[in-house]
This record gives C-alpha cells, sequence and structure tokens, in this order.
C-alpha cells in the first residue's frame, strides 16, 4: 500500500494556491480559488475538492476563464449589490461582495447580491456558511448549464441549478447550511454509476429521446431530471427565472451555447439573498436565534439529521488531524504545481 | 340527475361574502375571504374553493380567530413591512400590505412583506399572482401546523409548508405560478385516498411508530413525509426559520399546539420577497420579460407544461360561462347563508 500525505488545511491551501499563480492567475484569484477547493476537501466533499484543480485548469487553458479580471462592486447605496465579475472565476467576486451584502442585510432588513459573467466551480455553502458567519440568513441560488429536463419534457433546458441556504447558529456551531442540486442527482453521480457499471434509480434520467432510462451511458447522452417531480422541476426554472434572466446573465441553455461542452467550468450568474433575522424579529417575542435551536434539537431528537453534519464532522476532524491525501493525489499536485496548464489538455 | 346551478365569478363571490357577514365578519374580511374563495372555485381549484367555507366558519365559531381585527401596517420607509393581522383571517391583512410591497420592491429593488398573527386558509397563489400583475416577482411561504416528519425522522414537526413564487409575464398571458406543499402530498389527497380506500403511494407518510405506511387511515394518525427526500426536508424546515421563527412568528409545531387541532384554519405568519425585474437587470443586456418568454416558450415546445396552466384554463372557462355548482353545493351555500354559524359545529 502506498504512502499517504497528511498536510494541514493551510498547507493544502498554499499547495493549491501556488498551483493557479502557476496557471497564470493573479494573486487574488489564486488565494480566493484555492480557499474554497480546500474548504472542499476539509470538509470531505471531495468532489469539490482537489478533484476540482484539473476542471479549473482546463478551463483557464480553454480560454474560457479570465485569470486578470478584477471584479469590479457596483453600489449606488441601494439593498441591490451588483459585481461584475468580468469573466474571472466567481470566488473573489463574492468574496468582494457578501461583506458589503451583510452589511447591507443589517442596514436594510434583506439586500441581494449580484454576481455577473462569472465562471463558477463550487459549491454554494462555502458562500451562504460564509454569510452565516457574518449573522445574516442568505439564500444562494444559480443556473448551471443546460443538462435537464423540466418534469414533462424530454430534452436538456434547465441546469442542475443549485439552491443554498444558510442560517447562523450560536453556541460554537457551525451553521444550519443546505446545498443542494435541483436535480435528481449530481452529473457526477450518474458519471459514477457508469464507472462502476450500476444501473442509475428510476426517476433520474432520460435517454436522447426522451424515454425514461436506467443505463448511465444513455443517461448521459440524453437529459437528468429534476428532483422531486414537477416541484423541483418548478423551483429549478425558477433559478433560471431570478439568477439568469433577471440577474441579466446567461440561463442554463445560454451557459451551454457559450461553453459549447460540460466539461469545463460554465460561465453564468448568480444571485444571493441575505436577511437580517433581527431586523425581521423586532418587535417580537422571542429570540428568532435561541427558537430556531429549539427547532433543530427537535429535529435531531427523533433521530432525523441536519444537513451539513456530516460536513462539518468531516472539518472537525481535519482541522485537527489534517487532511490525508493518497500518494497518487500528492503527486499529483506536484505534477500540477511543476507543470501548470500544460499538465492539462 | 339533479340540477346544476350557474354563478358568474362576481355572483359566486358575492354569495360567499354574504355568508362571512352574516357569520359576523366585518366587511373589509367578508370581502377579502370572500375573493380569495371564489377565486379557487373560479381556477377549477376546489379543495380551495367553497369547501374552504366551512372550514374557516368553524374557526370563527371555535374562537380562534377574530372576525372583527383590523389589520395594521407597520411601516418605516424601509424595505421590510409588517402587518400585524391581530388574530384576523390573512387574506385582508395581504391585501393592505400588498401593494406597498410591490412599491417598495420598485423602489429598492427588493422588499419583504411580513404578516404576523393571521389565520391561513388559503393558498399562496393568489398573493404572488396579486404581486406579479403589480409588475414584481415575488416568493411567498408560510409554515402551517406540525404534521410532517422531517426526514430521517419519525414525528410530525414540519408543516405542509407552501412556497409560491410568481413572475410577471407580458403579453397578456397570466404570470407564471407555483405554489405546492413541501410535503409529499397534501393532507387532503391522503383523506381522499382514506375515503376511495385506496393505499397511498409509497414516502408519502409514517405510521405513528414512524415505520413507513401506504395505509391512508396510518397515515393520518402518523406522519406525512417531504417531498424530493431530505431536500424537501431542508426546504420546508428553512420555511420554519424564515417565515417562522424569523418573523417572530409561530413554528407549525407551535400553531398546532395553540390550535390543538388539525380540523381548524392554522393560526401563524407568512413571509412574501417581492423583486423588481427592471431593477435587477439594470444595465444589463436583454430585456428579463423577453427572455423569460423564451424560456417559457422552450418548456412547452418539449411538451412540458408550465404550472397553473390548468388553472388559468379553468379561469377562462368559468370567466366566459360561469362556475357551475352541484345541487347539493348550491343549497349548502343556501344554508350557510341562512343559518350562519349555526350550520358548523
Amino acid at each position: 500500500m502506498s504512502e499517504t500525505v497528511i498536510l494541514s488545511v493551510d498547507a493544502l491551501t498554499a499547495r493549491i494556491e501556488s498551483i493557479f499563480r502557476k496557471a497564470g492567475l493573479t494573486a487574488r484569484h489564486a488565494a480566493a480559488v484555492a480557499r474554497v477547493i480546500a474548504a472542499g476537501e476539509r470538509d470531505g466533499c471531495r468532489s469539490h475538492g482537489i478533484y476540482r484543480i484539473e476542471g479549473c485548469l482546463r478551463t483557464v487553458k480553454a480560454g474560457k476563464v479570465s485569470v486578470y479580471a478584477e471584479p469590479a462592486l457596483e453600489d449606488d447605496g441601494s439593498p441591490v449589490l451588483r459585481v461584475a465579475a468580468g469573466g474571472g472565476f466567481s470566488c473573489a467576486a463574492f468574496e468582494l461582495g457578501a461583506p458589503v451584502l451583510a452589511e447591507r442585510a443589517r442596514q436594510f432588513g434583506l439586500a441581494a447580491l449580484i454576481i455577473n459573467d462569472c465562471t463558477h466551480f463550487s459549491a454554494l455553502w462555502p458562500e451562504v456558511e460564509a454569510l452565516a458567519d457574518m449573522g445574516v440568513a442568505a439564500l444562494a441560488m444559480c443556473p448551471s448549464y443546460a443538462t435537464v429536463a423540466p418534469t414533462g419534457g424530454t430534452q436538456p433546458l434547465l441546469g442542475t441549478n443549485p439552491l443554498a441556504f444558510g442560517w447562523p447558529r450560536a453556541g460554537g456551531h457551525p451553521p444550519y447550511v443546505f446545498d443542494f442540486a435541483t436535480s435528481a442527482a449530481a452529473r457526477g453521480e450518474i458519471e459514477l454509476h457508469r464507472r462502476e457499471g450500476r444501473p442509475l434509480p428510476n426517476g433520474w434520467a432520460l435517454d436522447a429521446g426522451g424515454k425514461p432510462t436506467t443505463e448511465p451511458e444513455t443517461a448521459l447522452s440524453g437529459a437528468m431530471l429534476p428532483f422531486g417531480g414537477h416541484k423541483g422541476s418548478a423551483i429549478s426554472t425558477m433559478i433560471e427565472l431570478l439568477a439568469g434572466v433577471m440577474i441579466g446573465d446567461l440561463t442554463s441553455s445560454e451557459a451551454l451555447d457559450f461553453l459549447g461542452t460540460t466539461t469545463l467550468s460554465p460561465r453564468h450568474g448568480e444571485l444571493i439573498l441575505a436577511l437580517s433575522p433581527e431586523r425581521f424579529a423586532r418587535g417580537r417575542r422571542g429570540d428568532p436565534f435561541r427558537r430556531a435551536e429549539a427547532l433543530f434539537e427537535a429535529i435531531m431528537s427523533q433521530g432525523a439529521r441536519l444537513p451539513s453534519q456530516r460536513r462539518f464532522a468531516a472539518r472537525e476532524r481535519t482541522m485537527r488531524e489534517g487532511v490525508e491525501l493518497s500518494a497518487a493525489e500528492a503527486s499529483q499536485l506536484d505534477r500540477l504545481q511543476a507543470l501548470g496548464l500544460d499538465a492539462v489538455s
């Protein structure tokens, strides 16, 4: 058995940052992207960990993301903020806008952050979690690229369109956070079934002719389905409307046209709403944070889990013990570091 | 076969209004409640039509709703508005707050309307649709009473917690509107299966011990389940947080404690967010309303339906031809009109 390598989260972040510097990203972008990827690895979300580095580098190499773009905040003092990402990765754009969003939500009660023209490869939980850490509730959503058929339809039109929510918790608890694709499954899960030769569960996908299929290969050239039938399909459509057309950015269908492939990170926009629980609860009985804890307690006391609990447990472990990389993963990091964009096709 | 009675929507509204006047509601409440109930009948949503009258009257008779309460708007000029419903039906409170909400959303880009201490028996689509008719996108949610177990749990804790969304459409189209329970099924659907002696689909309900059941009677004394597994459960929990604890109002569990039964209309609060597409799209290419139409067209051209299409078709028919009541329904309206609260137990 080959040796594994253990790195502290900080050391891993520095490694990833250095890979992205080598690939040409500005210091700001490299640091922001590295923080998000290292957080995925830290939390045991391997699908959003170092696995993502190559996809990001391929997107850079294909010229589909700007490595230089300086995100610019457009702020007229209202509760609607905009960060023009200028075709760069979304991470630095979010980091620029988030503190202003939280401050604006405290000032007005609620506020919105639009990110336009960004390349988005990350999960949304790092964002709603960062906002919850700033004391506000947050709801984030974005299109992706057209791989999902609306319920009752036959062809890819919607994206996997993630929806994420964060609520600040007191008492040293990490926030209440959920983040999920509005498709029945993530594309990566279908890919995993393909590799393992396992059939898909019913309700995940259609073939290219729009008929239900449980065959992963057929599904990948067909369409995925929304979660929860027509309800999930409606939510996914709402995300196209609010975080696509309403913010003047690409829908999942337009994002696919722009990119021409689903193997690179998609370009589109993102919408994040932030709400101040103190402002909404003002003048009413009961502290909203304490009452929320009673709700969480009632959920957990009947054996149900809060979303993200597994992730937070992994985080506690890796913050103490470090992140364990296989020998193959460690040498791949070395390779990406040494070769930069030459390491990817 | 007994004769049916055909009433214009206006005539039906007047009939319902008069029943609620007889039951003691103020003119304002009676008119607002009648508009919502007649709209249900008009749109072929019989579960939210005249069928609801008796439940409302029972709630009045049980002393669980105020027939006099004057809804009061609390407005500090910010984007967060509150209507104190004072224990009255939600309809008049919404009618008071909605135009201010839409105006505030246009002014700030987005705004929120909190309704507190209301008795809520209606669907949420009349509300998001009214706001869409005022030119803003709207997202509405509220708890109900604890009848749904969180995914992975065993006991009722969450409500059927509806989520509704509206988007204004140009060209004389009714708005894009969805409105659904975040439970796998509405309680009424389980009741319907019971009456017809049909087993429930898998995934709808648990027995009192927390084990899955397809037996309607057993389900009614157990717990319903969220739609879409852990994703629906997370959304339902978010609704408890935002439209319960955050706005300083009852959670579904507290609403059940307050009421002591699920046979009366629940008391709780409601949260409605409104967003101005013009403001969010400002400075970006493309008209959001025109782009939304392209999305709807793409959905329908592959054979999928937009939510509410069936409802709008029924509306078109009843606005032209009137609402058809069975002889039994018509005489029940007569009876409610004659007896008032004495007609219900």
